[in-house]
């Protein structure tokens, strides 16, 4: 960062699986934060959370607590978001936002850094990050399309549980337990914890992320569509998209296959994936190298590989995008904003 | 069946996850039989199975073994099926052959019976039996084509170790009792035996099933381009298509994305799947009704839900389509095949 003045800084969610990996985030980028509140719910508050050398008390989030405070990391839920966040900006906090509560808000730039930085400078006091699913999938487009155009995206994602939090890695890990030991297993979470059917996860996949909207989509699909088309300003681009979880623990994959206006080569596609930021093209078919959820999980970055054009259409171009769904997915690309604003007096 | 004769049986890989699923199916069917017998490699001769109340001794195949057979179900892998083939085929036997050795010579029809029954008829003593993904994807597609037609295909896999065979469901079970106990993970097969590399299964997605060719498709995603193209005599369709392995055992799941050639509606769609052969539409989104790996295992349906339209592209249409790779996918197609040629005498 260009200059050394510090930050009062809130984490509200502080307990949460992103929260967790945000502190590690802001602790690994050495975030220049003057002091850190850290806020949870009622239940969480009173938690002690160790943060570089100091012991931190979770404290419960309050529309005062808010006072003082110049960056505010929302991870704590939509419903909390929608009831804290204009508390926050009200106070002069800056926030950026982890739910998707405000993502398809006009007034709220809706950013990947790497792929429109500069509409965060017209926020109104909140910054959305995008959907854990969205964010790798468009880091790998942008560049793309900067070169070759861009029609359209069908996409087929397998995704982690952890992207359904904490509990959702517990009864994984449980249910694989109880299914190895030949015992019944229990399904009590996954696929949406508020709906009334459970399915197993383990050794098993489901179709259903988040709940379904009345035109046969489910949620998260909507996301994957929606925030596309917003994130890259582009309210004419084709998203068809289909969300599975699957059984493991760390990083999202996607199957995208894309159209683009240009007929180009594969080593054309994989030399501007090799050069653009955030991005890392693993993509070495004869040494069997592509990325796979197990390699992703812990790194920062998006990796890419099975690149290839489709055989019957020559604007047609597959794409394996793989990364971890709470460093670049969520952690990671929330402090990227928080230092983009910093960085560019965005404040 | 129309006729009451009973035929002279022979199958080849009997002591094979397929073999067993093929054992299986005949009792099931109470196919029409009037002496089996038990063939393989002279590593598993001597072996003891049991099929209905008879104890069967595996004999060593040879050329003379099919001397007075009839039918021979052929699934002992590629090179057995090249050895072996002719031999049978000389020597009066019809071949119905699971491996990839003839998929895609021209003198031999390649078969799913609810699609292309029709063309066993043209057979020169070898019919074969298609790959599993391919099986699944098209039961679903010919109904909706013949109504509705059908312009493009691209499919993303989600598919099952026990395609790889019986030592690939043992290694998911042993990696994932390793991770859960916290131990290293140690990975001997999978993705490819044959190949230097191999990647964990448990807990992780691998973009490769089979070999890679040199124009950077892997062999599983080839032949459901090809055999797709093939079964439904449609060399102009343009099929796409990325194949994964995961984590589960048993039944592949597929995320296919269609364009017809006609705007219809969700519920046209619908009531052709729910009307055709062989398949089940479980497409209920209100209750949280749709097909998963661990429902379809140890079911001969194919089932179909998750049915939508691109919102962006009126003919554009999402499907999921879930079966067990070993029956519908292997055993029960094979015999399907074998029904077909007695019934309509075709031998």
């Amino acid at each position: 960062m260009s200059n050394t003045e510090k930050y009062n800084v809130a984490l509200l969610g502080a307990t949460g699986a992103v929260g967790q990996k945000i502190l590690e985030t802001l602790e690994a980028k050495n975030f220049p934060i003057k002091q850190l509140k850290l806020l949870s719910s009622p239940r969480s508050a009173g938690t002690k959370i160790k943060f570089k050398d100091e012991i931190i008390v979770v404290e419960e989030a309050k529309p005062e607590s808010f006072e003082g405070i110049d960056i505010a990391l929302f991870s704590a839920g939509g419903s909390v978001s929608k009831r804290l966040a204009p508390e926050a900006v009200k106070r002069g906090a800056v926030v950026i936002d982890n739910t998707s509560a405000y993502r398809m808000d006009e007034q709220v730039p809706l950013v990947v850094p790497e792929v429109n930085e500069g509409d965060i400078k017209n926020h109104k006091g909140i910054i959305a990050n995008p959907n854990c699913s969205t964010i790798q999938m468009v880091a790998a487009l942008k560049p793309i399309e900067e070169k070759f155009g861009l029609k359209r995206v069908v996409v087929s994602t397998y995704q982690a549980v952890s992207g359904a939090g904490a509990q959702a890695v517990e009864e994984l890990k449980r249910q694989a337990q109880a299914f190895l030991n030949g015992e019944a297993v229990d399904a009590q979470l996954l696929p949406v914890k508020s709906e009334p059917n459970h399915y197993p996860i383990a050794f098993n996949a489901l179709p259903q992320i988040d709940v379904f909207q009345d035109n046969g989509y489910t949620f998260e699909e909507m996301k994957m569509i929606n925030e596309t088309k917003k994130i890259m300003n582009r309210e004419d681009l084709h998203v068809a998209a289909t969300c599975v979880r699957l059984p493991f623990f760390t990083s999202h994959a996607e199957s995208v296959y894309i159209e683009v206006e240009k007929d180009v080569t594969v080593e054309e596609i994989q030399h501007v994936l090799a050069h653009a930021p955030g991005l890392v093209l693993k993509d070495d078919i004869k040494n069997q190298q592509y990325p796979t959820p197990l390699d992703a999980a812990g790194k920062t970055d998006v990796f890419v590989g099975r690149v290839r054009k489709d055989l019957d259409n020559p604007l047609g171009i597959h794409l394996w995008i793989v990364s971890d769904n709470l460093l670049k997915g969520a952690a990671w690309n929330s402090v990227q904003i928080a230092e983009s604003v910093i960085k560019n007096n965005w404040l």
